[in-house]
């Protein structure tokens, strides 16, 4: 029998109404023939009130603790669905990350999964039982639980997926889908029937909330296809995958935004070998995730150089970066924190001429200045101003004439 | 090092205050060179709230998924207390059920513990942790989480303690000891400084809600002694023991009472053989408790039979046996609901003439009338008007001088 592989987020299970609401998708995809194995993430607001709950005890909770602290909160709901598929007359038995097999080392609080033992989970879907499992978790070898960290039910759903051998892996949510822009400041933002792995990858990691970075790079690594779509209505959702694309090529599919930016730049540096690792590698230890980085050097040995990192990072990436710049005799250390960052994303952009000139000219005639610009194959993103982003994205969307399919 | 075994029930870490008051208490047993190993239990209501949730879901939730639902409350109040632990500055980690090696058989809501596998525990204390265990979950040998009821978290303790051979076996809630009476109707209930595992086991068999049976029987059974004393102060409390008592003996050590007692009577039934197996059986079929059971058997064949259940049972209770008192030609059924129980308890009475005479006399001095009468080697318990139950306590208390050492 085909098995399939459903995740339901957070808002889709926050309240005992809702957790029926699942509960009928998921039989309806049991009656259709298909073994199913549910993974589901804690209910609601849960795991930011286990985190509040936790800072009340201490500003610094250990992460092994933190882990076996937050790990509770999806099996509550794992054992809620499993009643509400008893109680339609469905067999089911929940799992805990442990139980469904999901091996991981012990960075605890971003754990990587090692391998996923499914012999449980085979075992109970032979008995005719739906498999729900608790997302999010695992355990190291001695036994210790570890939470995988952001967009860790996704990748958890994705590893399930792969071991399972699962025909499809779909992730529900309060969202139906991929779009060409953010819908809440685009409103002529379109559903994409499908995208590929790398578009995704780059929507992600340009600001698109949409599924998180790792679970898209699993599913591309092993060619899992994955259907975003809605828990609450049947609306077709998109279709990640990395065959050909169904719909004609329009050579941008998409535009992301970040409205979390800020910009430090060290200006006149001496320009030589060594610079660029004693600036970045502090930041690293001071655990310190830097976006986009730039650097222009012109002729002569004095050059500037631009990175971004997240508002709430600023403070701490100055006190890092200040003594660095007094020791390489920096000439001024200038930031910037109300920034924002809009990105066009399509497979094969770099192949075809005049994206980035059109663009530049959008922004441009919509009186938005662009502070930074990088770009990487399948994408062009600008740093601009915090408040001209929303302008920016409607600008773009326009420009390339995204919500046409 | 000697081991302590502390145990603090849901009250004494209903809030992060009280957590860190439980964490001061745990870290002076520590600095004072033991070895400390604490079970915990779920935060306050906690437990109930869970319970209350899978009533949202269903009327009957499956007994496994409710262990699983129910298991986490303690892992979250674990994980806490280890959290205060470090803020305090100690070692500390906590453990869930399964890896603190609480192996039950596969009763979920009711498990037995089968045995403790403590390596883990001892790594972790060689280690200079204090270890915090999950109170009342373990697993079974398929890996399925399961709960131990009632009393399940002293339960856990007690196991533990026989397990690692503690030197102590400690108990911490909202009350400091074992009193000679419920001090809030007897106002004169005085604590003991210690008593017996039989005395114990009477008194919470009688009513008592100081500590679970289930709980006292294995500290028997091993010969652990268990202190019960509150975690709110530093009153000493009552050593539950096998030994010699310290006290010069009062033969009557305390009085128990319960105010749950319904009475069923078959009045004029043939008293022959099979006739109480005929009543008894399909009531322990039906699940339902049985408490007193009284047959005065007069001359003739014909007799009177009186039990009793508690009163959220009777309802049950009385749709089980009206078939079988019509099938077995009983004259009548006769109920009472609102009754009550009060018992005198002490070694050795038995070897002692006169205390059931005092008894009576004390209750008829106080005109209480007595229903039932039913006697164990060291209990003397009168079923009695649930109205009368506080007056006859206090009666009791002050017949047998129990306010005096």
């Amino acid at each position: 029998m085909p098995v399939v592989v459903q995740k339901y987020g957070g808002s889709s299970v926050a309240d005992p109404d809702r957790i029926f609401n699942v509960a009928r998708r998921v039989a309806r995809a049991h009656d259709s023939g298909k073994q199913v194995v549910v993974v589901i993430s804690a209910m609601g607001d849960t795991t930011d009130d286990l985190i509040a709950l936790a800072h009340k005890i201490t500003d610094q909770p250990d992460s092994r603790e933190m882990d076996m602290l937050l790990s509770t909160g999806e099996i509550v709901s794992a054992a809620l669905l499993a009643m509400a598929l008893h109680k339609l007359g469905y067999k089911a038995i929940s799992l805990s990350g442990r139980q469904a097999g999901i091996q991981t080392d012990n960075s605890f609080s971003k754990a990587k999964i090692l391998k996923v033992e499914s012999d449980r989970i085979v075992h109970e879907l032979n008995r005719g039982n739906i498999v729900i499992v608790a997302g999010f978790q695992g355990i190291t070898g001695e036994s210790d639980i570890t939470t995988l960290g952001r967009g860790g039910s996704d990748t958890t759903a994705v590893a399930l997926a792969i071991s399972l051998k699962a025909t499809a892996c779909e992730r529900f949510t309060d969202v139906d889908g991929i779009y060409t822009a953010d819908p809440r400041i685009c409103p002529e933002a379109r559903k994409l029937k499908d995208i590929t792995y790398d578009e995704m990858l780059e929507l992600t990691s340009s600001g698109s909330k949409a599924m998180h970075y790792r679970a898209v790079e699993l599913a591309g690594v092993y060619n899992m296809p994955v259907l975003v779509a809605s828990s609450f209505n049947e609306n077709p959702g998109t279709l990640i995958h990395g065959g050909e694309l169904m719909e004609v090529r329009n050579k941008v599919r998409g535009i992301a935004h970040d409205l979390d930016v800020a910009k430090i730049t060290l200006a006149g540096i001496p320009n030589q070998p060594g610079i660029a690792a004693a600036i970045f590698e502090p930041l690293a230890i001071a655990g310190i995730s830097v976006d986009t980085i730039v650097q222009n050097a012109l002729a002569g040995n004095i050059t500037d150089l631009t990175f971004t990192v997240s508002r709430s990072d600023l403070k701490k990436a100055l006190e890092v970066i200040q003594p660095i710049a007094r020791s390489i005799n920096a000439r001024e250390v200038v930031t910037d924190a109300h920034l924002g960052k809009v990105s066009i994303v399509g497979t094969g952009m770099q192949n075809t001429p005049g994206y980035a000139a059109r663009m530049f000219s959008a922004l441009y005639k919509a009186g938005i200045n662009i502070q930074l610009i990088t770009t990487s194959e399948i994408r062009i993103t600008c740093i601009i101003d915090e408040a001209k982003v929303k302008e920016a994205v409607q600008a773009l969307h326009r420009a390339f004439e995204l919500e046409k399919e």
